[in-house]
C-alpha cells in the first residue's frame, strides 16, 4: 500500500477551508493509503513564539483530526515533536542541500517581502519539511499548489542525498489538491487564518453565527432577485446536495429572499454537517485520556519506522553511531 | 565544578598543533573541570561526503583522545551523532537566530570566498555548534582564536532565546587557545592539516622522520654559524626542556651543526615525548571491544544529560511532546 503524509500547522483553529481543502480527503484516502496525519507542531515554531498558543494549537488540531475521522487504527496519528529523528535527518539534508535553494523558497521570499524577520528556522524549514518526507519513505504528498515547490525540493534533496551517498530515499510525488484554493471565505477571497474570514466547524453555535452572518453579501433589497453567484451559495455548495442548491439558487434569482434567509440557512447545514463531529469533538475534549494514548501509540508507529531509516542513513554518509551501538 | 566542552573535527589525522593547541589543555584539566570531549562528525559532514573516511576518521579521533591521556573514567568523551539531541535543539535554536547573523559568520564567508560550495549545512553550522554548548549548560568552551565568533554566536542565540522563553541556558565563556595560533609546521606557518605542514604524532617511525626532514630551513652550509631562531628549534621547542633548548641553540650558533643534525634530534624527543600514548594507541587499536564499551558508555552519560535539557527546553518553547510522553 502506496504511503500518503500530510502535516497540518498548529497555528490556530482549523476551519472549513482546511477540512474541505485537506482533511476531508485524508479521512476518505485512509483505506487507500497508508497514512500519515502528524500536527507539525517544530515547524510552528518559525512563527508561533507563544508556548501556551503552540501547546492549546496542538492539541486542539488532534483533537479536530480525531473527530473529523482520521482513524488512529487506519492511520499514523502524530505529533511531530514525539518523533526527533525529524530534526536529525534534517541535518544530514541540510548539507546537500545548496544555500541558493533554499532562498528561492516561495515561502521564505513572500515572507521576508512581507517584513516578517528572517530567521534561520523560515530559510531553512524545507529541509525539515523534506525530512519529514523522506523519513517515511513516503509516495505521495497531498498538498495546495502553494506547497508544490517545496515537494520538488524534498525530491531535490532526495535526489542529491542518493547521488552522494546510494540509493537511499523514495523520491515523493506530490498530489495537488485542487480544491484547496477555492474554498472562499467570508468576503469571497481564500479562506485562510490570515485574511481573518474563516469559518470553524468546531466554534460554538453563537460564535459559528457571527462568523456565516458576517459573510459580504451586497445590498441589494429583500424583495428584489438577486445573482445567485454569490458568496453565500458558494459556501453553501460545499455542504448542500445538487437539489438544494438548486433550490437555494432558484428563491435568489425569484426575489423576495434575503440574504439572512440564507445565511440561516447555511448555519443550520453546517452544523447538521459536522454535527456528528462536533458531539464527537466534545467528547473527545472530556477525555484526555484516550487522546494522550492516541498520540503515545502514534508516536510509537512513527518512531519505529524513523528509527530504522535514520539507521540506514547514517550508516550510509559514515555516521559512526550506528556501528558502536 | 565547572564544565568545559569541546568537539573535535574528524576531518583527517590528527598532528601535534591539535595536541598542543588543545588537547594538552583538556588532558591537563580532566580534574579542573567537568569535561565533555567529543567528535563532531555530525559537523564534519559540512565537508566531508566520503563515509569510509568519515567512519575511519571518527574511530581514529577516539583512539588518539584515549592514547594521549583523556580518561573516560573522568571525562565525557562520546561521538557527536550518539546524541541526537544535538540537532533537535539545534532546530529549536535556528528559530530564533537572524539569517543575517549567519551570513556574517567568517567560517561561512571564508569558504565561500574560497569557491566552496555553500551547502545549508555549512551556513547552519554555528548553530549546531551552539546546540552542543548549550545542550550541556557548558561554562567554558576552550577555543582557538578562529573560533571565538562561534561562542559569541552561541552566547548571542542563547539570549535570544531567554528572552523569548525564559532563563533556560547558560551562558557559555570562552577560553582562548593563545597557543592554537603559534604551533609552527614544517613550513614556519601555523600547523594545519590544509597547509600540509603537520607532524603526525602517531605516523609510523618513517612516516614521522619524513614529514621532520621535511621541516623548511635555509641552505647555510655544515660549518658555518646558523640563526637559531629556526623552524627546527621552534618546534624543537614544545619537546624540550629549557636546557635542551638553549643546547640545541648554541649548536646552531656555534657552527659544525647542521639542520639534518637537529631534525634528528627533533624526531627522537618527538618519538620519545609520545611514546606511552603511541605503545597505548596501538594496544587500543587491538582491543575495539574496549573503544566499544568507553563510546557506549561515554554516549549514554552525555544523553541522559542531553534528554533531560531538551526536555526542559521543549516544554519552554510549548512543545506537545514532554507533556503527552
Amino acid at each position: 500500500m502506496k504511503r500518503s503524509l500530510s502535516g497540518i500547522q498548529p497555528s490556530g483553529i482549523l476551519h472549513i477551508g482546511n477540512y474541505f481543502g485537506a482533511i476531508k480527503q485524508f479521512v476518505e484516502n485512509q483505506d487507500k493509503y497508508e497514512g500519515f496525519y502528524f500536527v507539525v507542531d517544530y515547524h510552528a515554531l518559525t512563527s508561533l513564539k507563544d508556548p501556551k498558543a503552540l501547546r492549546e494549537n496542538t492539541y486542539n488540531a488532534i483533537l479536530d483530526f480525531l473527530a473529523l475521522g482520521l482513524d488512529p487504527e487506519k492511520s499514523t496519528i502524530f505529533v511531530q515533536s514525539d518523533v526527533p529523528e525529524h530534526t536529525e535527518l534534517m541535518w544530514l539534508l541540510l548539507n546537500v542541500t545548496p544555500v541558493g535553494l533554499l532562498e528561492r523558497g516561495v515561502s521564505y521570499k513572500d515572507k521576508v517581502a512581507k517584513g516578517i524577520s528572517a530567521n534561520a528556522g523560515l530559510l531553512t524549514y524545507p529541509v525539515l519539511q523534506a525530512a519529514d518526507i523522506l523519513l517515511y519513505d513516503t509516495n505521495i504528498v497531498p498538498v495546495g499548489k502553494d506547497q508544490k515547490q517545496h515537494i520538488e525540493f524534498a525530491r531535490d534533496i532526495a535526489v542529491k542525498f542518493n547521488e552522494t551517498y546510494g540509493e537511499v530515499f523514495t523520491l515523493p510525488e506530490p498530489q495537488i489538491l485542487e480544491s484547496v484554493a477555492v474554498i472562499p471565505g467570508t468576503d469571497g477571497q481564500k479562506m485562510s487564518k490570515s485574511y481573518n474570514n474563516t469559518i470553524q466547524m468546531f466554534a460554538s453555535k453563537g460564535q459559528l453565527k457571527k462568523q456565516i452572518m458576517s459573510i459580504v453579501t451586497d445590498s441589494t433589497p429583500l424583495e428584489e432577485p438577486k445573482n445567485p453567484e454569490n458568496n453565500v451559495t458558494k459556501i453553501y455548495e460545499l455542504f448542500a446536495s445538487e437539489e438544494e442548491l438548486a433550490a437555494m439558487k432558484e428563491k435568489f434569482a425569484a426575489g423576495g429572499y434575503g440574504y439572512g434567509h440564507a445565511k440561516k440557512e447555511l448555519l443550520n447545514k453546517v452544523l447538521e454537517y459536522f454535527g456528528e463531529a462536533r458531539t464527537r469533538r466534545e467528547e473527545l475534549a472530556k477525555n484526555p485520556e484516550y487522546v494522550e494514548e492516541v498520540l503515545r501509540k502514534g508516536a510509537e508507529k512513527a518512531r519505529t519506522l524513523a528509527i530504522a531509516k535514520i539507521k540506514e542513513v547514517k550508516k550510509a554518509a559514515g555516521l559512526l553511531g550506528d556501528v558502536y551501538k
